[in-house]
Protein backbone atom coordinates (compact mmCIF):
# COMPACT_ATOMS: atom_id res chain seq x y z
CA UNK A 1 0.00 0.00 0.00
CA UNK A 2 1.18 3.38 -0.93
CA UNK A 3 1.26 6.84 1.16
CA UNK A 4 -0.11 9.67 -0.53
CA UNK A 5 0.61 13.09 1.24
CA UNK A 6 -2.34 15.63 0.39
CA UNK A 7 -0.71 19.30 0.72
CA UNK A 8 -3.49 21.99 0.66
CA UNK A 9 -4.95 25.77 1.87
CA UNK A 10 -1.50 26.74 2.68
CA UNK A 11 0.87 29.52 0.71
CA UNK A 12 3.44 28.55 -2.00
CA UNK A 13 6.87 28.80 0.30
CA UNK A 14 5.05 26.34 2.88
CA UNK A 15 4.34 24.18 0.20
CA UNK A 16 7.58 24.04 -1.45
CA UNK A 17 9.38 23.55 2.15
CA UNK A 18 7.03 20.28 2.69
CA UNK A 19 7.27 19.03 -0.80
CA UNK A 20 11.22 19.49 0.24
CA UNK A 21 11.27 17.47 3.96
CA UNK A 22 8.62 14.90 2.28
CA UNK A 23 10.10 14.02 -1.00
CA UNK A 24 11.45 10.68 -1.31
CA UNK A 25 9.93 9.73 2.09
CA UNK A 26 6.04 8.81 1.05
CA UNK A 27 5.13 7.68 -2.55
CA UNK A 28 2.70 9.83 -3.81
CA UNK A 29 2.99 13.72 -3.29
CA UNK A 30 -0.69 15.57 -3.79
CA UNK A 31 -0.22 19.04 -4.42
CA UNK A 32 -4.15 20.21 -4.00
CA UNK A 33 -7.00 21.50 -5.19
CA UNK A 34 -6.27 24.87 -3.35
CA UNK A 35 -2.74 25.10 -4.74
CA UNK A 36 -3.87 24.99 -8.26
CA UNK A 37 -6.73 27.40 -7.91
CA UNK A 38 -4.54 29.78 -5.80
CA UNK A 39 -1.16 29.65 -7.95
CA UNK A 40 -1.98 27.97 -11.49
CA UNK A 41 -0.40 25.01 -13.17
CA UNK A 42 2.00 27.54 -14.59
CA UNK A 43 3.02 28.81 -11.57
CA UNK A 44 3.69 25.23 -9.91
CA UNK A 45 5.66 24.14 -12.70
CA UNK A 46 8.10 26.85 -12.18
CA UNK A 47 7.78 26.05 -8.47
CA UNK A 48 8.08 21.75 -8.51
CA UNK A 49 10.62 21.98 -11.55
CA UNK A 50 13.57 19.45 -11.15
CA UNK A 51 13.70 15.93 -10.22
CA UNK A 52 11.24 14.19 -7.92
CA UNK A 53 11.74 10.88 -5.76
CA UNK A 54 8.16 10.76 -5.15
CA UNK A 55 4.81 10.55 -7.81
CA UNK A 56 3.39 14.23 -7.85
CA UNK A 57 -0.76 14.35 -8.08
CA UNK A 58 -1.95 17.65 -9.18
CA UNK A 59 -5.55 17.64 -7.73
CA UNK A 60 -7.15 19.32 -10.50
CA UNK A 61 -10.39 17.91 -9.96
CA UNK A 62 -11.44 18.41 -13.26
CA UNK A 63 -15.35 18.62 -14.52
CA UNK A 64 -15.45 19.63 -18.09
CA UNK A 65 -12.78 20.58 -20.97
CA UNK A 66 -10.84 17.29 -19.68
CA UNK A 67 -8.06 16.93 -22.68
CA UNK A 68 -7.23 21.00 -21.86
CA UNK A 69 -6.72 20.56 -18.13
CA UNK A 70 -5.13 17.14 -18.55
CA UNK A 71 -2.81 18.10 -21.12
CA UNK A 72 -1.77 21.35 -18.52
CA UNK A 73 -2.02 19.46 -15.85
CA UNK A 74 0.74 16.73 -17.43
CA UNK A 75 2.85 19.58 -19.03
CA UNK A 76 3.02 20.76 -15.48
CA UNK A 77 4.68 17.48 -14.17
CA UNK A 78 1.96 15.88 -12.81
CA UNK A 79 2.66 11.72 -12.91
CA UNK A 80 -0.94 11.37 -11.97
CA UNK A 81 -3.95 13.63 -12.52
CA UNK A 82 -7.55 13.74 -11.08
CA UNK A 83 -10.95 14.27 -12.48
CA UNK A 84 -14.26 14.40 -11.29
CA UNK A 85 -16.73 10.93 -11.58
CA UNK A 86 -19.31 13.32 -11.34
CA UNK A 87 -18.12 14.78 -14.94
CA UNK A 88 -19.90 13.04 -17.59
CA UNK A 89 -18.37 9.88 -19.43
CA UNK A 90 -17.65 11.35 -22.33
CA UNK A 91 -15.04 13.59 -19.86
CA UNK A 92 -14.24 10.55 -18.60
CA UNK A 93 -13.28 9.15 -21.40
CA UNK A 94 -11.16 11.80 -23.27
CA UNK A 95 -9.27 12.17 -19.77
CA UNK A 96 -8.35 8.53 -19.58
CA UNK A 97 -7.55 8.61 -23.10
CA UNK A 98 -5.08 11.24 -22.60
CA UNK A 99 -3.45 9.69 -19.69
CA UNK A 100 -3.03 6.11 -21.57
CA UNK A 101 -1.64 8.29 -24.38
CA UNK A 102 0.85 10.36 -22.43
CA UNK A 103 2.15 6.51 -20.38
CA UNK A 104 0.36 8.56 -17.00
CA UNK A 105 -1.70 7.60 -14.00
CA UNK A 106 -5.29 8.73 -13.26
CA UNK A 107 -6.96 9.24 -10.24
CA UNK A 108 -10.95 8.97 -10.67
CA UNK A 109 -12.70 11.24 -7.62
CA UNK A 110 -15.92 9.15 -6.34
CA UNK A 111 -16.85 12.13 -3.80
CA UNK A 112 -21.01 12.57 -4.04
CA UNK A 113 -21.53 9.75 -6.95
CA UNK A 114 -23.58 7.21 -6.22
CA UNK A 115 -23.42 3.08 -7.44
CA UNK A 116 -25.91 3.83 -10.30
CA UNK A 117 -22.80 6.51 -11.56
CA UNK A 118 -20.25 3.60 -10.71
CA UNK A 119 -21.95 1.07 -13.12
CA UNK A 120 -21.53 3.78 -15.40
CA UNK A 121 -17.71 4.29 -15.28
CA UNK A 122 -16.51 1.56 -14.00
CA UNK A 123 -14.80 -0.09 -17.08
CA UNK A 124 -11.41 2.41 -16.75
CA UNK A 125 -9.22 -0.70 -16.23
CA UNK A 126 -5.91 1.15 -15.50
CA UNK A 127 -7.61 3.75 -13.59
CA UNK A 128 -7.31 4.23 -9.90
CA UNK A 129 -10.56 4.96 -8.15
CA UNK A 130 -10.79 7.03 -4.89
CA UNK A 131 -12.97 7.07 -2.33
CA UNK A 132 -13.44 10.52 -1.32
CA UNK A 133 -15.57 11.68 1.68
CA UNK A 134 -15.72 15.44 1.18
CA UNK A 135 -14.40 17.69 3.35
CA UNK A 136 -17.09 20.04 4.11
CA UNK A 137 -19.81 16.71 4.60
CA UNK A 138 -20.70 16.94 7.95
CA UNK A 139 -21.60 13.15 8.48
CA UNK A 140 -18.88 10.68 9.44
CA UNK A 141 -17.39 8.34 7.55
CA UNK A 142 -15.66 4.66 7.82
CA UNK A 143 -12.52 4.32 5.77
CA UNK A 144 -12.12 0.35 6.24
CA UNK A 145 -15.79 0.16 5.81
CA UNK A 146 -16.24 1.97 3.14
CA UNK A 147 -13.86 0.48 1.04
CA UNK A 148 -14.86 -3.02 1.98
CA UNK A 149 -18.63 -2.25 1.06
CA UNK A 150 -16.84 -0.62 -2.34
CA UNK A 151 -14.73 -3.81 -3.51
CA UNK A 152 -18.17 -6.02 -2.90
CA UNK A 153 -20.30 -3.77 -4.98
CA UNK A 154 -17.89 -3.27 -7.70
CA UNK A 155 -15.40 -6.34 -7.98
CA UNK A 156 -14.00 -5.17 -11.27
CA UNK A 157 -12.35 -2.17 -10.41
CA UNK A 158 -8.61 -2.83 -9.69
CA UNK A 159 -7.15 0.11 -8.47
CA UNK A 160 -8.70 1.32 -5.21
CA UNK A 161 -7.81 4.81 -2.67
CA UNK A 162 -9.18 6.36 0.24
CA UNK A 163 -9.20 9.75 1.62
CA UNK A 164 -11.14 11.42 4.66
CA UNK A 165 -9.81 11.89 8.12
CA UNK A 166 -7.17 9.26 8.23
CA UNK A 167 -5.06 8.67 11.05
CA UNK A 168 -2.24 5.92 12.10
CA UNK A 169 -5.06 3.63 13.49
CA UNK A 170 -7.49 3.71 10.22
CA UNK A 171 -3.92 3.75 8.03
CA UNK A 172 -2.99 0.75 10.09
CA UNK A 173 -6.08 -1.35 9.86
CA UNK A 174 -6.81 -0.33 5.68
CA UNK A 175 -3.55 -1.90 4.98
CA UNK A 176 -3.66 -5.23 7.07
CA UNK A 177 -7.25 -5.37 5.03
CA UNK A 178 -5.05 -5.10 2.10
CA UNK A 179 -7.54 -3.84 -0.64
CA UNK A 180 -7.08 -0.35 -1.61
CA UNK A 181 -3.40 0.51 -3.07
CA UNK A 182 -2.75 3.68 -1.91
CA UNK A 183 -4.21 5.92 1.15
CA UNK A 184 -4.25 9.53 1.28
CA UNK A 185 -3.47 11.28 4.87
CA UNK A 186 -3.72 15.14 4.74
CA UNK A 187 -3.86 17.19 8.08
CA UNK A 188 -2.43 14.35 10.37
CA UNK A 189 1.23 14.83 8.20
CA UNK A 190 1.13 18.23 6.93
CA UNK A 191 -0.36 20.05 10.15
CA UNK A 192 1.88 18.06 12.61
CA UNK A 193 4.68 19.88 14.11
CA UNK A 194 7.29 17.48 12.51
CA UNK A 195 5.70 16.33 9.11
CA UNK A 196 8.47 14.49 8.13
CA UNK A 197 8.50 12.48 11.79
CA UNK A 198 4.50 11.86 11.36
CA UNK A 199 4.44 10.89 7.70
CA UNK A 200 7.88 8.38 8.49
CA UNK A 201 5.22 6.72 11.33
CA UNK A 202 2.68 6.33 8.42
CA UNK A 203 5.06 4.92 6.26
CA UNK A 204 5.89 2.21 9.09
CA UNK A 205 2.40 0.91 9.84
CA UNK A 206 1.42 0.59 6.19
CA UNK A 207 4.44 -1.15 5.60
CA UNK B 1 -31.75 39.28 -20.04
CA UNK B 2 -28.19 39.31 -19.41
CA UNK B 3 -25.17 38.75 -21.85
CA UNK B 4 -22.45 37.00 -19.77
CA UNK B 5 -19.34 36.55 -21.80
CA UNK B 6 -17.35 33.46 -21.08
CA UNK B 7 -13.36 33.96 -22.07
CA UNK B 8 -11.45 30.28 -21.81
CA UNK B 9 -8.15 28.69 -23.03
CA UNK B 10 -6.42 31.74 -24.05
CA UNK B 11 -3.47 33.24 -22.16
CA UNK B 12 -3.30 35.60 -19.96
CA UNK B 13 -2.83 38.49 -22.63
CA UNK B 14 -5.04 37.21 -24.65
CA UNK B 15 -8.01 37.70 -21.86
CA UNK B 16 -6.58 40.87 -21.09
CA UNK B 17 -6.91 42.49 -24.22
CA UNK B 18 -10.40 40.50 -24.43
CA UNK B 19 -11.48 41.94 -21.03
CA UNK B 20 -10.63 45.71 -21.92
CA UNK B 21 -12.65 45.65 -25.34
CA UNK B 22 -15.84 43.67 -23.82
CA UNK B 23 -15.83 45.94 -20.18
CA UNK B 24 -18.98 47.89 -19.63
CA UNK B 25 -19.88 46.39 -23.68
CA UNK B 26 -21.49 43.46 -21.73
CA UNK B 27 -23.10 42.43 -18.65
CA UNK B 28 -21.42 40.14 -17.23
CA UNK B 29 -17.77 38.90 -18.06
CA UNK B 30 -17.00 35.43 -16.85
CA UNK B 31 -13.12 34.49 -16.45
CA UNK B 32 -13.54 30.31 -17.15
CA UNK B 33 -12.00 28.04 -15.30
CA UNK B 34 -9.16 27.16 -17.75
CA UNK B 35 -7.84 30.60 -16.56
CA UNK B 36 -8.13 29.92 -12.96
CA UNK B 37 -6.30 26.69 -13.06
CA UNK B 38 -3.29 27.85 -15.59
CA UNK B 39 -2.55 30.91 -13.54
CA UNK B 40 -4.69 31.03 -10.35
CA UNK B 41 -6.51 33.59 -8.10
CA UNK B 42 -3.51 35.36 -6.42
CA UNK B 43 -2.45 36.03 -10.47
CA UNK B 44 -5.55 37.21 -11.99
CA UNK B 45 -6.29 39.50 -9.04
CA UNK B 46 -3.39 41.33 -10.18
CA UNK B 47 -3.99 41.07 -13.81
CA UNK B 48 -7.74 42.16 -13.36
CA UNK B 49 -7.12 44.78 -10.47
CA UNK B 50 -9.56 48.18 -11.20
CA UNK B 51 -12.67 49.44 -11.65
CA UNK B 52 -14.80 47.16 -13.32
CA UNK B 53 -17.82 48.03 -15.62
CA UNK B 54 -19.34 44.57 -16.46
CA UNK B 55 -19.58 42.07 -13.65
CA UNK B 56 -17.00 40.08 -12.80
CA UNK B 57 -17.75 36.32 -12.76
CA UNK B 58 -14.88 33.81 -11.84
CA UNK B 59 -15.88 30.36 -13.32
CA UNK B 60 -13.86 28.13 -10.28
CA UNK B 61 -16.26 25.22 -10.41
CA UNK B 62 -15.74 24.60 -6.93
CA UNK B 63 -16.81 21.33 -5.58
CA UNK B 64 -15.30 20.47 -2.01
CA UNK B 65 -13.24 23.36 0.39
CA UNK B 66 -16.12 25.72 -0.64
CA UNK B 67 -15.54 28.27 2.12
CA UNK B 68 -11.75 28.48 1.25
CA UNK B 69 -12.24 28.82 -2.55
CA UNK B 70 -15.26 31.00 -2.40
CA UNK B 71 -12.99 33.72 -0.09
CA UNK B 72 -10.25 33.08 -2.32
CA UNK B 73 -12.25 34.08 -5.00
CA UNK B 74 -13.99 37.18 -4.06
CA UNK B 75 -10.79 38.13 -2.28
CA UNK B 76 -9.61 38.08 -5.88
CA UNK B 77 -12.82 40.41 -7.19
CA UNK B 78 -15.45 38.00 -8.40
CA UNK B 79 -18.75 39.55 -8.22
CA UNK B 80 -20.22 36.21 -9.04
CA UNK B 81 -18.46 32.55 -8.10
CA UNK B 82 -19.73 29.20 -9.50
CA UNK B 83 -20.11 26.15 -7.54
CA UNK B 84 -21.09 22.55 -8.66
CA UNK B 85 -24.70 20.85 -8.12
CA UNK B 86 -22.80 17.63 -8.20
CA UNK B 87 -21.36 19.01 -4.48
CA UNK B 88 -22.40 17.45 -1.10
CA UNK B 89 -25.28 19.92 0.15
CA UNK B 90 -23.28 20.86 2.66
CA UNK B 91 -20.74 22.61 0.65
CA UNK B 92 -23.63 24.12 -1.15
CA UNK B 93 -24.65 25.31 1.99
CA UNK B 94 -21.67 26.31 2.93
CA UNK B 95 -20.75 28.72 0.00
CA UNK B 96 -23.98 29.92 -0.02
CA UNK B 97 -23.58 31.44 3.42
CA UNK B 98 -20.67 32.62 2.78
CA UNK B 99 -22.14 34.73 -0.67
CA UNK B 100 -25.04 35.88 1.42
CA UNK B 101 -22.37 36.90 4.22
CA UNK B 102 -20.30 38.94 1.84
CA UNK B 103 -23.31 40.37 -0.13
CA UNK B 104 -21.93 38.54 -3.60
CA UNK B 105 -24.04 36.37 -5.85
CA UNK B 106 -23.64 32.39 -6.48
CA UNK B 107 -24.30 30.53 -9.59
CA UNK B 108 -24.88 26.76 -9.02
CA UNK B 109 -23.50 24.84 -12.44
CA UNK B 110 -25.82 22.15 -12.75
CA UNK B 111 -24.09 20.24 -15.52
CA UNK B 112 -24.40 16.44 -15.38
CA UNK B 113 -27.14 16.56 -11.88
CA UNK B 114 -30.31 14.50 -12.57
CA UNK B 115 -34.11 15.98 -10.94
CA UNK B 116 -33.65 13.99 -7.95
CA UNK B 117 -30.34 15.73 -7.01
CA UNK B 118 -31.69 19.42 -7.81
CA UNK B 119 -34.70 18.47 -5.58
CA UNK B 120 -32.40 18.89 -2.58
CA UNK B 121 -30.50 21.97 -3.78
CA UNK B 122 -33.24 23.84 -5.37
CA UNK B 123 -33.79 26.09 -2.05
CA UNK B 124 -31.34 28.89 -2.63
CA UNK B 125 -33.41 31.99 -2.74
CA UNK B 126 -30.86 33.71 -4.22
CA UNK B 127 -28.82 31.30 -6.38
CA UNK B 128 -28.33 31.90 -10.10
CA UNK B 129 -29.18 27.92 -11.68
CA UNK B 130 -27.17 27.47 -14.53
CA UNK B 131 -28.16 25.11 -17.10
CA UNK B 132 -25.27 23.81 -18.59
CA UNK B 133 -24.34 21.74 -21.26
CA UNK B 134 -20.47 20.38 -20.56
CA UNK B 135 -18.47 21.01 -23.36
CA UNK B 136 -17.38 17.39 -23.91
CA UNK B 137 -20.43 15.86 -24.61
CA UNK B 138 -21.26 14.35 -27.40
CA UNK B 139 -25.00 14.85 -27.20
CA UNK B 140 -26.96 17.52 -28.76
CA UNK B 141 -28.60 20.60 -26.41
CA UNK B 142 -31.37 22.60 -27.56
CA UNK B 143 -31.04 25.42 -24.75
CA UNK B 144 -34.90 27.05 -25.56
CA UNK B 145 -36.23 23.67 -24.72
CA UNK B 146 -34.39 22.70 -21.69
CA UNK B 147 -35.22 26.10 -20.42
CA UNK B 148 -38.66 25.99 -20.84
CA UNK B 149 -38.65 21.85 -19.20
CA UNK B 150 -36.36 23.43 -16.20
CA UNK B 151 -38.88 26.17 -15.60
CA UNK B 152 -41.78 23.85 -15.54
CA UNK B 153 -40.04 21.15 -13.03
CA UNK B 154 -38.73 23.71 -11.02
CA UNK B 155 -41.21 26.46 -10.66
CA UNK B 156 -40.07 28.23 -7.24
CA UNK B 157 -36.56 28.56 -9.05
CA UNK B 158 -36.36 32.01 -9.79
CA UNK B 159 -32.86 33.00 -11.19
CA UNK B 160 -31.86 30.51 -14.18
CA UNK B 161 -28.77 31.02 -16.99
CA UNK B 162 -28.04 28.49 -19.77
CA UNK B 163 -24.74 28.39 -21.28
CA UNK B 164 -23.50 25.63 -24.00
CA UNK B 165 -23.25 26.74 -27.89
CA UNK B 166 -25.19 29.74 -28.03
CA UNK B 167 -25.82 31.41 -31.18
CA UNK B 168 -27.46 34.95 -32.39
CA UNK B 169 -30.74 33.03 -33.31
CA UNK B 170 -30.67 30.89 -30.01
CA UNK B 171 -30.03 33.94 -27.68
CA UNK B 172 -32.94 35.73 -29.45
CA UNK B 173 -35.23 32.95 -28.74
CA UNK B 174 -34.06 32.79 -25.04
CA UNK B 175 -34.65 36.45 -25.07
CA UNK B 176 -38.46 36.40 -26.97
CA UNK B 177 -39.08 33.08 -24.47
CA UNK B 178 -38.51 35.24 -21.27
CA UNK B 179 -37.56 33.17 -18.72
CA UNK B 180 -33.68 32.77 -17.86
CA UNK B 181 -32.23 36.09 -16.32
CA UNK B 182 -28.86 35.90 -18.72
CA UNK B 183 -27.34 33.75 -21.23
CA UNK B 184 -23.54 32.45 -21.36
CA UNK B 185 -21.59 32.91 -24.72
CA UNK B 186 -18.05 31.99 -25.33
CA UNK B 187 -17.02 31.39 -28.81
CA UNK B 188 -19.09 32.84 -30.94
CA UNK B 189 -17.98 36.21 -29.33
CA UNK B 190 -14.29 35.93 -28.63
CA UNK B 191 -13.27 33.47 -30.98
CA UNK B 192 -14.44 36.27 -33.39
CA UNK B 193 -12.21 38.43 -35.54
CA UNK B 194 -13.80 41.07 -34.04
CA UNK B 195 -14.81 40.15 -30.49
CA UNK B 196 -16.52 43.70 -29.62
CA UNK B 197 -18.86 43.35 -32.65
CA UNK B 198 -20.17 40.48 -32.26
CA UNK B 199 -20.75 41.23 -28.36
CA UNK B 200 -22.83 44.13 -29.96
CA UNK B 201 -24.91 41.90 -31.72
CA UNK B 202 -25.48 39.83 -29.37
CA UNK B 203 -26.92 42.48 -26.85
CA UNK B 204 -28.69 43.93 -29.70
CA UNK B 205 -30.49 40.90 -30.13
CA UNK B 206 -31.27 39.92 -26.65
CA UNK B 207 -32.54 43.39 -25.39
Amino acid sequence: MKLQVAIDRVDLETAKRLVQQLDGVVDIIELGTSLIKDYGFLQLKKAFAGTWHSELLYDGKTIDEGVYEFEKGFDAGADILTVMAASSVDTLTKVYDVTQQRNKQIFIDLMEVNEEKIQTIQHFEHAIYGLHHSKDSESTFDAADSVAHFQATFPTIKHISVAGGIDLTTAQKLADQGIVDSVIVGSKIVKDENPLQAAQKFMEVIR
